[in-house]
């Protein structure tokens, strides 16, 4: 398992702002972390997290999945945390805790009550998250003696450690630990990201905790997860499928001393960073997204809100156009079945699509095109696709991963 | 490429009615195929098929896809064929005639044109028909004499040559030829068809032309055709994906001289071995699913069509249940992340779970259960889900294939 690839940013998707800077690592100032082994994971990996706040009035937001199969965990932060007043997390990987009905919520309860006693903090200020195979008892034997060792160990360099402790079929690490130049003063952004596979977040990425020193009352910390959290997890597709339980929490401690107040140019400054690193964030989850070894984004323009949404989702998820892309194929027949398949009915459809750039169909019809210099766009490690639909005003996107062979062997071949 | 395998009836989701048998082969009476290399594959295989219908008086009735993006014979099928007159078909292979414009209007008519001017029938009472590979012009230097070649082949025991001319990725036949026993006298009945990727039929499946010798009214052919489409094709994916081509097409030469009434007994038995074909034919199309080694049914039943409906079609087309499907993993997480993000915001979703009649989870919480049993289960050739949802009074079926390593070959690794 290696770090995060240098620099983070490194997709033309994403544009680091300039009064964005990458520093050293670990946590913002008011935060600690650390992982340990809790058995859940057979082989004895570490596999239970602990994240804490420790200024008193820690500032929070939160994202659930909006699944009509929701895990415990998910519930429990839900229905009993405080809003806005997050101090803790405790997060798990090797059991995601779902359909695990009434023993499920007692086994959240007993891991949140467990963090609460072990961190002097409220239960209620603790959100609990899980992540791993749905339907098994989470077995609950190595809790107490994770969570001390845990505890034992929480530093401000934590964030690599509990990076490692909410992963699953992940093939690297997520997270960044940022350096904000904002015009009242200069503030720090740390996140952590798990996720790889059974992804196509609603609100949310699979589990995503984001840290920052800035001083933010809890509806600007709400307003800023919210915006950004639509243009990053809310964009992206492994394999169109929504999680029991996608979190991502974002939890300030103030310590740094800069005011962000509302609507104010540090807002702003502070909003374009969170953007920025959710963004990536999402990025590597699509890059990751078990075995993907080309990504994609497409682009498409029409006069509907509703249907360049539909259109959108629906080329990023057919298995059709993401094996063309994993083949280096640039088989834009695919790319017009998809387009066509989800929007019934509108034939003859007027369907521009360009791949990086290349027209290669305008108003329905195929045009000439270079078709080697069409050949060599289409095995870059980022493929860019626009379709144009009749219309205009309204834009989409959605970032994708392919579909090759180490998804099949890592769903079919091993019993998850 | 094998023959269809035998028996045609050999998947306990059909039964056969007891009035119908497999007979040796060929068309009803009054019917005559053949087929013939135009060119079009470029490895000089016959790909150009032919099926005519000597009765002046035939009866038709077809179903195109609802795709936005129509392909060029589609078009010319809906709007310039005379409805429930269609004599004959000219189909190709190799070239799907989709997104190719004006250009691809004009050698779809050439294609019926052709094949009218050599049968010495009129063009609108001939259907044209293409599957291949999208966007790329259909080079129709070779037709001519292909028809002529065809034409002059046509026989009664032509529908095997006219199988073979319109597959593609499929790794075999699917056809049948059956003999009909209706109270008023004995009727044929048989069926070529083709499909194995880019099948979630909305209307029909990829290719399927059916022919009976008994004789129907126009109404009765579409109503037959109707019904037994819609508990068939429309209840099948392989991968989601709706095609630009599909096309399904039933004609009746009425030469048994048995008439078929409206209402009557006949219709009723003549309606069953109709749905027992179609439906054989799709669960083969499931079972070619390009590499496909298991195929599944999900039954889900609940309290609203259009719930059941949308919470089926999610699972079959999960990339994570069918890879489960295809590693014999009973990995029933998996149903209950697709059934729940098909359904958000109804959690907490009291679900109930089976798999080969084995319950696995009730009320949306895991029961325990026999894990030996459920594993050799899930190994079996073709696999039952049942999804239990709150309410009651609706059923809904979707039949689908698996997901492996040969789909991800034929789709990634080949320029299609």
């Amino acid at each position: 398992m290696s770090g995060a690839r240098e620099p983070f940013f490194a997709s033309r998707w994403v544009q680091s702002p300039a009064h964005v800077s990458e520093d050293g690592g670990g946590l913002p100032a008011g935060f600690r972390a650390a992982a340990a082994a809790a058995g859940i994971k057979p082989d004895g990996a570490v596999d239970l997290g602990l994240l804490v706040c420790d200024a008193e009035d820690a500032v929070s937001a939160a994202r659930y999945t909006r699944s009509g199969v929701l895990a415990a965990p998910v519930l429990v932060c839900r229905d009993e945390t405080a809003p806005g007043a997050l101090r803790a997390v405790i997060a798990n990987s090797g059991n995601a805790n779902a359909a695990t009905g009434p023993e499920g919520m007692r086994a959240a309860r007993a891991m949140q009550a467990t963090a609460a006693r072990a961190l002097g903090v409220e239960p209620d200020t603790v959100a609990v998250a899980s992540t791993g195979v749905i339907g098994v008892p989470l077995a609950l034997g190595g809790l107490e003696d994770a969570v001390a060792a845990a505890t034992a160990a929480l530093a401000p360099a934590g964030d690599e450690a509990f990076n490692e402790a909410i992963l699953t079929t992940d093939a690297f690490h997520k997270r960044a630990s940022l350096q904000v130049q904002l015009p009242s003063g200069s503030v720090r952004l740390s996140a952590q990201a798990k996720g790889a596979g059974m992804i196509e977040p609603a609100f949310a990425t699979m589990l995503c905790f984001v840290q920052t020193d800035a001083a933010l009352a809890p509806e600007t910390a709400d307003l800023l997860l919210s915006v950004c959290v639509k243009r990053s997890f809310a964009r992206i597709s492994v394999d169109g499928q929504l999680s029991t339980n996608d979190t991502v929490i974002l939890m300030s401690s103030g310590e740094s001393g800069v005011q962000v107040a509302p609507e104010s140019e540090d807002e702003l400054r502070l909003g374009e960073a969170l953007d920025a690193l959710l963004r990536m964030l999402a990025i590597l989850i699509v890059r990751d997204g078990e075995g993907s070894r080309r990504i994609g984004r497409i682009v498409v323009r029409g006069g509907s809100d509703e249907v360049v949404e539909r259109c959108a989702r629906a080329i990023a998820n057919s298995p059709l156009v993401k094996t063309a892309l994993h083949g280096a194929d640039p088989n834009w027949g695919r790319i017009a079945q998809s387009a066509g398949a989800a929007l019934p009915g509108l034939a003859p459809l007027a369907l521009d699509i360009a791949i990086e750039g290349i027209t290669v169909c305008a108003g329905g019809v195929a045009v000439p095109y270079d078709l080697e210099a069409l050949n060599a766009a289409a095995a870059s490690p980022e493929i860019e696709y626009e379709v144009g639909l009749p219309g205009c005003g309204c834009v989409t996107e959605v970032l994708f991963s392919d579909l090759g062979h180490e998804y099949v062997t890592i769903n079919a071949e091993y019993t998850t």
